[in-house]
């Protein structure tokens, strides 16, 4: 049953997560439920979306080192049919033998058709997970339980995997829709700061380009939420959560396997971003790359007459008060064509370039030709004064 | 448009492949030609399918020495935009790294979301480049033209991409639909005689459980067709070719997915097979592997009452004037016991045993513990001493 983001926020009583979730918001047949206490001694929530099957378990040694021990707890009622396997992480481990290494310990755990994989901890262990999901047996059931603010409300919400190859960022992946994906945002609590910040530049990615509302919320309290690192008791971070998870989701929906096109709003601070995470050897994180490819994409919509220069300001002021760089020195202006380049590639030949047309709203640069590098050059010239 | 195979064998007009096909079988919006002279000088069917796309043109060492001068030369006219790469081949290549290999062959000459691999090679070329195509970009479109038997009317026709893994047959893999595949007989000229009669053994699969005359065919004139090599210009080939290639795209259409059902009658003779491959260390052929397998499943029904003894007995006839094994000393009980129990793990915890109930039906022997040990022991010791 697919219910569309429009009519979620409505508790959906769904047979496999659905009833754990206090906000259950549905795509393509999958649930994404905002839970609490997953790891609470004696708690079946994760327990049941398992189910009776095989299941493998993926986290990673920071979370293992943190959760191991209350992890293992709560899935010792089920013996030995559930296996936990900690596998590399951090953008280095996106890679593809980080999927070989845990599609063999699936084999080893004696994985099967019917079985399933649980990816537990930040996006790229749910970005590695749903590749070797989709791998095994031609494509097996998973779950998401996301442990960052990144992976609940961007990375480990959605249907795709990827790894980087060959230095091409996503060169390989899979669309592969994950059973549910389970969100608990008390797994914040130990969460680097800087981690929170870079969730929330994600969240304020869809709330530019679609909801000024969620903009100016984060504005006000977003320092707040930082501070009290989304306490779950918090109504204003359950609201953000939420609403930022119903954002991605409902941008998702139509297109969940980009073949209706390759016009994405989600694609806002996602063009020259890539590039600068590569030439920095991933030294800059992934949301921090994407905060300085949005700031860019402001100053160039600010260029071409598209977002007024008070806008831009309103912008960037936010995001450096929420302590989101708008710029490094490594983006030079190779980078920037670079970014524009490989964009284009990926996405069959348009550049479809998302730029803010006001604060909640955007629009497409569609062909590569239409933007002037005069404008790039200018635009960057603006934004590297303005981060001084 | 999908066009069911019930109305196949009327050439289908189709924008991409449609024209250069004598015979057009439709499956889930991709299509099947027997096609003529791919390598003919100047023959420009090879280069429409491919359009003004990039394509990286797979193939194998053995194929390289035979045809890579003709394919070289109808592809000139592209220039640099089609490449041609020559992948390791064999069932040992048929692992992920194979796979991968191909994927950096494709990153390298710039394979992007809207270009096209082509796999032009026997089944396990057409396996791996599937594979690799699904995972390129989350998903590049490709071609196959198989240039072995088993892969025009089997492996190089499909939609599954597949390799294996950790001693795990088709451990991982994809579901992939090819946008086309091209089936040119006259490639046959130059195959070896033992390839030839493993694509009977497939042919034979789908005749036995499915088409009394297509076996009655086989048995009469199988010989004859090995003798001449398939020669594109007797019509009996031809029938043969595209009749075993509608039985098998009939079989797919409706579960292509394999999330209808996982009684496949396509996986006729590979239940046992797998783990007869593995432990011979592949120095048994797949498709010998399935014809034991089939021959075992042959005795098998008989012992159970489902086959008459005379059927069974025609059928190992039949395999055996055609020059295909009955029988392996590797075939032991406890081989047998393996293929069973991974074959139940690989469909979900059903046995799914396809059993001939006469020439040209079958039936499936769903749960395993409905099949006595006893009953398979019997039909061991038969075909062991049928095959002496």
């Amino acid at each position: 049953v697919t219910v569309s983001a429009a009519e979620s926020f409505v508790p959906v009583p769904d047979e496999r997560v659905g009833a754990l979730g206090m906000t259950c918001v549905r795509v393509q047949g999958y649930g994404v439920s905002l839970v609490d206490g997953l790891l609470r001694p004696g708690d079946r929530q994760l327990l049941d979306a398992i189910g009776d099957r095989r299941a493998l378990v993926v986290t990673t040694p920071t979370v293992a080192r943190l959760y191991g021990a209350a992890l293992r707890r709560v899935l010792a009622p089920a013996g030995t049919r559930v296996r936990v396997a900690v596998m590399h992480s951090g953008e280095p481990a996106k890679e593809i033998e980080t999927v070989l290494d845990v599609c063999a310990a699936a084999q080893e755990a004696g994985i099967g058709r019917r079985d399933v994989l649980v990816a537990f901890g930040g996006g790229v262990c749910c970005d590695v997970v749903t590749l070797a999901a989709g791998l095994i047996r031609r494509g097996v059931a998973y779950l998401t339980v996301p442990t960052t603010l990144v992976g609940q409300v961007d990375a480990g919400i959605g249907l795709k995997g990827g790894v980087n190859f060959a230095g091409s960022k996503n060169y390989l992946g899979c669309f592969h829709a994950p059973e549910g994906s389970l969100v608990d945002l008390g797994l914040l609590r130990t969460l680097p700061e800087v981690e929170l910040r870079c969730g929330l530049a994600e969240i304020l990615k869809m709330a530019l380009v679609r909801d000024p509302d969620l903009f100016a919320l984060l504005g006000e309290r977003g320092e707040e939420l930082v501070r009290t690192r989304f306490a779950p008791d918090r109504a204003d971070a359950e609201w953000v959560a939420a609403r930022a998870i119903e954002l991605m989701l409902a941008e998702l929906e139509p297109n969940c396997y980009e073949d209706q096109t390759l016009c994405r709003l989600v694609d806002f601070g996602h063009t020259i971003s890539p590039a600068l995470e590569e030439r920095s050897g991933h030294r800059i994180r992934h949301a921090q790359a994407v905060a300085i490819d949005m700031a860019l994409s402001c100053e160039i919509a600010t260029e071409l007459g598209w977002l007024a220069p008070d806008a831009c300001a309103t912008v960037l002021h936010t995001f450096r008060r929420l302590g989101l760089p708008l710029f490094h020195p490594l983006l030079t202006a190779d980078v920037v064509a670079a970014g524009l380049h490989g964009a284009t590639a990926h996405r069959g030949g348009e550049l479809n370039l998302v730029l803010p047309t006001s604060v909640g709203t955007a629009r497409f640069l569609v062909r590569p030709e239409d933007l002037p590098a005069s404008a790039v050059a200018a635009a960057l010239r603006c934004l590297r004064r303005r981060a001084r």
